[in-house]
């Protein structure tokens, strides 16, 4: 990506193996996120691009000396942030925090929209994984999309006892939906105003959808709830208005979970939420230590996350999937390389 | 208070039952609390005078025809804000958001620097409890900042697993300490400047104490716990300083937990609190919920948390106890009505 609305297909030298730990592993599957969306309406310029893309499905085709637990011919998950495994984080859960790694440093890798990737960490990053094609879109998600939107479910506290309101209808609201009735909650409320997402959110649990937003959809949410507002709102958008919302739908001594990625620094946090017991929480997803939970209903069918992709198109028109994507006109962008 | 500094004690009425669930209760101990401070520096004249206070403890002198749960003679905690004790939020242990009293309403009452009481909500706010008279300070420590550190505390999460920071060294933040440590906290950094009420947090259970504040502060946190920061942070001061401080000293994917009221409406939310995954929990605490759990502590001898009060002073001179907590003379003045 050079600049907004400027995403070119080039040729770029193949990675290689740099660093004892690192894989070499050739993409299957990867696409757009809504993420990459943010830098493609607001980048600065750069004349030598940015290399994009974070979510990755491929078969590992080198890997170097140190690597002890892939090897080629493996066909691997690559979460969208690197880790090691081993550091206190790591063990802990919280890879995204991961002391070698983590939103750190992506030790020199580049994008995932490429044919190619270097992983570095390898046997910390890659997640083994044995199914045929048919289950690809799924097992992509788990490289981002629906780990995020499970992590908003199981930090907002998602379960049979909790009504659970959802904020976007882009792939990880969806999947947030999805998260949410994997974790036992029954009422599901999802705000969004796209038909066919909203519709594809009701396969994956929703129980409401509210298409409204700002006052009237606050309005809208605490009608639904007897006037009180949620137990749990997963955020997935990321701009202060939808943070606002969530403020606006949910019950006091409730829990917001934040998974858009914040489009702002400051924001309403005073007596107003203090005096209802309103706890932040949420954040960057450590989509890594969620697979072993979210893989085996993939495997067995019991969920298709993959849904969310209901455009694919080659790599090399991955201009056309942002483009896409950008209009709303798909709702997440698969690409082949 | 009729404005900034200026507290007068005055005749007034005795108040009377109004309600079937009214309670009178003739104060024993009364207190000013830290965040009285607040108005006493900032307050807007008002000429006919704001009834202040809101920690109790009593003995009942009347009760309603509706009361079935106390009875004249009865020694009671009147935490500080008032609950029905059967509404939904009251079960749920958020009597803060009760939906008869709660913050919504102190339902005519006037404030606790008095000799006598109207309680509303009886049966489902006043706490009867037997103990003599050297109990006394303690129990009037349920009324609020006890009960306001341990909902820090146990919102925060503090365990044996944490490293425990807490931000203030006012009664709340000393409370916090001890309610840290009740919590099974082993390592816990208090942070404050006045070495009489620091080492009365270290007999509480503060293991290091950092006197430094802002980015020094910040730096010394980080210094005692390996670059990483605390598990856990309690605020309890309320300025935003003390939230960007709190921010600085947590671990990522940790936990703040505000119990000073929040003298600010927006406060930094954004990218970098969510790529840490930092929770921001806690709120008006319900010391109603917490009596049951705290009590045994006190008629044993286990815990004194009265001990945050260093002075005690009779009703009638207490614009003097204001004046010494506001000259930071005294950490907590108690009154005697």
């Amino acid at each position: 990506m050079y600049a907004p609305g400027d995403v070119r297909v080039i040729d770029a030298p193949d990675p290689r193996i740099e660093e004892p730990g690192d894989a070499l592993v050739r993409l299957v599957r990867t696409c757009v996120c809504g993420s990459d969306l943010h830098p493609f309406h607001s980048m600065k310029p750069n004349p030598r691009g940015v290399s994009m893309g974070h979510e990755y499905l491929g078969i590992v085709e080198e890997v170097g000396a140190d690597v002890a637990t892939v090897r080629p011919g493996d066909l691997v998950i690559v979460p969208f942030v690197f880790s090691c495994g081993v550091c206190d984080f790591c063990r802990e859960g919280l890879q995204t925090s991961c002391r070698l790694a983590g939103l750190r440093s992506r030790r020199g890798s580049e994008g995932a929209q490429a044919e190619i990737l270097r992983a570095p960490l390898a046997d910390g990053t890659l997640y083994k994984v044995e199914a045929g094609e048919e289950r690809y879109a799924s097992l992509l998600t788990l490289s981002d999309v629906y780990g995020t939107g499970f992590h908003a479910a199981l930090t907002g506290g998602a379960s049979a006892e909790t009504t659970v309101a959802v904020i976007g209808d882009g792939a990880v609201g969806l999947l947030a939906v999805l998260s949410a009735r994997l974790l036992g909650a029954e009422r599901i409320i999802l705000m969004g105003r796209h038909e066919s997402r909203t519709d594809l959110g009701r396969e994956f649990g929703a129980t409401d959808v509210v298409a409204e937003r700002g006052d009237d959809g606050i309005q809208a949410v605490r009608e639904l709830t007897g006037g009180d507002g949620c137990h749990v709102v997963l955020e997935a958008v990321g701009h202060l208005p939808a943070f606002e919302q969530a403020l606006g739908i949910v019950r006091d001594g409730g829990r917001i979970a934040r998974v858009g990625v914040p489009q702002y620094t400051e924001g309403p946090i005073g007596r107003s939420q203090f005096a209802r017991n309103v706890t932040i929480t949420g954040g960057v997803a450590p989509v890594r230590a969620y697979i072993d939970r979210l893989l085996p209903g993939i495997l067995d069918g019991t969920v298709d996350p993959g849904r969310v992709f209901d455009v694919e198109l080659p790599l090399s028109e991955a201009a056309e999937g942002y483009a896409l994507m950008d209009r709303r006109e798909a709702l997440k962008v698969m690409l082949r390389p």
